[in-house]
């Protein structure tokens, strides 16, 4: 049996997730049923993670197994044909037998969208944070320091995880402009539920002044989600990468 | 009565174009319904111009008289809350009894999106026209100034629009890439028939080596339709902005 990584983009706009769910249409089973037409076969799919619902994705990683010959480099303009207009493949590889996306993900890059204009724009509704008061990118990029290095992220986990070592390691992170979007990008080895979310409403709440400044360090030692910011909505969110050791 | 100018924002593909249809739904119609429903009347409205079906706008002008005396800077969010998501209007401002959104615009400027990449990207659909050929944007810009200037321009006009005066003045026209966006842009007095759709399909039938390099002045000389290339598809343009004379 052959072992594939393949990458989607995808618009999580209309999708409760990837993660298969009983309550609503996942990105993992529409891929599957595209995959079940092109393959021949229901494959075995292993996702890189799950994302909550409205989460969108430049870079989503994942690993599934087939027995069907076509060629890696052909799988992702097959699957295309079948997918609908906002899920697409961007690349597929061959992978060892061994490989789980998951599991071997050796780091994950997540982006937040804030649109800092005062109003609507059609182009980014859905695919934005839309936050209307001036935020100062520098001033927030210099706050978004104090993620990185290893911590106990508890203060920045929302109840319904189900994970108990609560130490993640973030490598990089930033804050930057890009004409009217502000843009956080986080590293790190991995993420506990909404962690993303929460480190975004926890600068928001920085810039309105409802958290003082200079404080993440506190609140991440405090282990105390009352004492982190607001989880930023889920429409502002991408995860835009996933590197693994050993693939080039 | 006040008259006012407005400027929209707006993803055309839902939309029959601009234009009250009776086949369609059209921008000017859900506007018309937000509009009288926040001025407690329906308002006279005088649109930029006429779009194809599909076409999207980043500053659409339409001017609008009523006897509402809110102020014109409080308009676009009130109308913003009754407008669809992909419709937004971003500015007003009051302006003389006899302007006309149409008849008094100095020049327009459209803007062509092609996404030169041979994969599907969700987040471009029904937003650029995807072209997986490699784009020369260097030579593509080298053609493109051959459209600059005053012309006779029924060579790049479909049959169904009813001028006869046929001569329109381009002012700039250039070809760029950003990453993988060829961006085509043109600004002139006025617009034929699928004008710009057909600068643009030209261009591309230039890449392809289906019309020779070089070759545009000829086909403008010629005022034959046949000679000019393919109707580019209306997803991938945009009205990006109108200028008026007399106002800043």
């Amino acid at each position: 049996m052959r072992n594939l990584l393949l990458t989607l983009r995808f618009i999580g706009t209309e999708y409760c997730g990837f993660q298969f769910q009983n309550n609503g249409l996942s990105v993992a089973e529409v891929f599957s049923r595209a995959a079940e037409s092109v393959l021949g076969e229901r494959p075995q799919i292993k996702g890189c993670s799950r994302t909550d619902a409205g989460v969108h994705a430049l870079g989503y990683a994942l690993s599934l197994k087939t027995n069907s010959s076509i060629p890696a480099e052909r799988l992702p303009i097959a699957l295309n044909t079948r997918l609908p207009q906002d899920v697409a493949v961007t690349s597929c590889r061959e992978v060892g037998d061994d490989f789980h996306a998951r599991y071997c993900a050796k780091s994950k890059q997540y982006i937040y969208k804030i649109l800092n204009t005062g109003i609507k724009d059609p182009f980014y509704e859905g695919l934005a944070l839309r936050h209307p008061k001036a935020l100062d990118e520098n001033q927030l990029n210099a706050q978004a320091l104090d993620y990185i290095g290893a911590h106990d992220f508890s203060a920045f986990c929302n109840a319904g995880g189900n994970v108990s070592d609560k130490v993640r390691n973030i490598y990089k992170c930033s804050v930057a402009r890009e004409g009217d979007i502000v843009l956080f990008s986080v590293t790190g080895d991995g993420f506990l539920y909404n962690m993303v979310r929460i480190m975004v409403g926890t600068l928001l709440d920085i810039s309105s002044g409802k958290i003082a400044k200079g404080s993440i360090k506190d609140i991440i030692a405090s282990r105390d989600r009352e004492r982190a910011g607001i989880t930023a909505p889920a429409h502002g969110l991408y995860l835009a990468r996933v590197d693994y050791t050993g693939l080039d």
